[in-house]
C-alpha cells in the first residue's frame, strides 16, 4: 500500500492523479500546510524540503518527495504513462523537467506576487506574468502538433502540468491569460474529462 | 557522436560536466545567449523553450532538452551515474528533481533580483534570498548525513547542484551565505576536485 502525504494544492493533485490513473490502492495524509504541519520531525524524515506531496511505498520500503521524482516513480513502478525507453521516454521527460523547473516555479511566482503578497510589486507581477505567457506560448505551440504534451500519448508530463493550468485559471485567476489558447484549452477539457483526473483533483479536500 | 548545445552558464556546464564524466564523445555547438541565439528557427527545433543547452545523438536520432531530462538520458545512455533501479535510483531522482524544482529557478531569481533587474525591488531580494538561505540549510542538512547530495555515491544529483553553487559565489557574489555551511564547502571542494568537473566547467568559453 502507498501512503500519500498532500494537501490540495497543483503538486499534490500531480501524485492524487498518477495513483488514480494507474488504479494503485493508497491511503492519504493530509499534510496542512497552512497550519505548517509541513514542518513536523516526522514529515521532515520523508521530505527534508518541508514541501508536499511525498509518497511511501510500504511494498519497497521506499519513500519518495519531488512530483517529478514521484511520476517517475509511480510510472516505472506499473510500467505505464512513460515509456521504457527510446525517444518517446526522452520527450517524457523533456517535458516533464519544463513542468518541475519552469511551468511549475514560475506560475508560484506569479501567484505569489498576484495572491499571497503583503505588497503589490509591479515589477515582479510584470515579470511574471511576461513568463508566464511566454511558458504558454510553448505549450500552445506543442499542443498545436501533439494530442498530448509530450506527443501523442497521454503520459506523466500531462499529469505535471494539468493541476497548474487549473490553478492558473481559478485560484490565480489569470483566466484572461488563456484567451488565445485554443489548443490548451481544448486539451485542459480533454485530460479534464479523464475519471482519474477528476477524482484526482478532489484527494486532500475532505481533510479541509 | 553528441552535440552539445551550450553557452557558458550553470545549466549549460550540468551537460558539459556529466558528458565529460560519462567519457562520451561530444563536439561543442556555442548558442550565445546575450546575442539571441538561441530564438534561432534551427535551435527552437530542438529545444522549443528557447533555453540551453539541449543535446542531439546522432547515434539514436534523440535530441534532449531540459537538464533534468538530458542528465538523465547520458545517464541511461552509460548506466553511470544513476542506479537502474532500487530505493538509491529514486534518491537520485529526488534531489536532481530538488535541484530543477526549487534550487536552480530559485537562485535563478535571486541572480535577477541582485545583478540583472534594472531597478532595486528589496521585497523581492529579500524574498529569493530568505528561500536561498532555506534551500542551503536543506542541502546542509543532507551533506551532513551523507558523502554526496543523494548518498554515498557520486550521481548527477551532484552535476545539476554544483554549477549553481559555484554561480551563487562567483557571479551572484553570494558568498556570505555559504559561511555557514561547512558541509556544503567540504562537498563543493570535493567535487571541484574532479577532472571532469573542472573541465565541464570550461566547456563554451572558448566561444566567448
Ligand atoms: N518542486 C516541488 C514543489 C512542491 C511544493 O511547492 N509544494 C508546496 C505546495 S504546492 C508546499 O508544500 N509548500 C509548503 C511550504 O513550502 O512550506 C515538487 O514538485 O514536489
Ligand atoms: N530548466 C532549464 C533551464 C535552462 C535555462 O534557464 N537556460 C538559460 C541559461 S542558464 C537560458 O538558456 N536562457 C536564455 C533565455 O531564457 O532566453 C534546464 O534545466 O535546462
Amino acid at each position: 500500500m502507498i501512503t500519500l502525504h498532500t494537501w490540495t494544492t497543483p503538486n499534490g493533485f500531480k501524485a492524487s492523479i498518477a495513483l488514480e490513473e494507474l488504479g494503485l490502492p493508497y491511503k492519504v495524509n493530509p499534510i496542512n500546510i497552512g497550519a505548517d504541519d509541513q514542518f513536523k520531525p516526522e514529515f521532515l524524515k520523508i521530505s527534508p524540503n518541508n514541501k508536499i506531496p511525498a509518497i511511501v511505498d510500504d511494498e519497497t520500503g521506499i519513500s519518495v518527495f519531488e512530483t517529478g521524482a514521484i511520476l517517475v516513480y509511480l510510472a516505472e513502478k506499473t510500467g505505464k504513462l512513460l515509456p521504457a525507453s527510446g525517444e518517446a521516454r526522452y520527450k517524457v521527460l523533456e517535458w516533464l523537467n519544463w513542468q518541475m523547473g519552469g511551468l511549475g516555479p514560475m506560475f508560484g511566482q506569479l501567484g505569489h506576487f498576484t495572491v499571497f503578497a503583503p505588497e503589490q510589486v509591479p515589477y515582479a507581477q510584470n515579470r511574471y506574468k511576461t513568463e508566464a505567457i511566454r511558458l504558454l506560448k510553448v505549450l500552445e505551440t506543442q499542443l498545436s502538433k501533439h494530442a498530448y504534451v509530450a506527443g501523442e500519448d497521454y503520459s506523466i508530463a500531462d499529469i505535471a502540468i494539468y493541476p497548474w493550468i487549473n490553478t492558473l485559471r481559478t485560484f490565480y485567476k489569470q483566466e484572461a491569460l488563456l484567451e488565445a489558447t485554443p489548443h490548451i484549452n481544448a486539451w485542459f477539457a480533454k485530460v479534464g474529462a479523464r475519471p482519474a483526473v477528476q477524482k484526482g483533483m478532489t484527494i486532500g479536500k475532505e481533510a479541509r
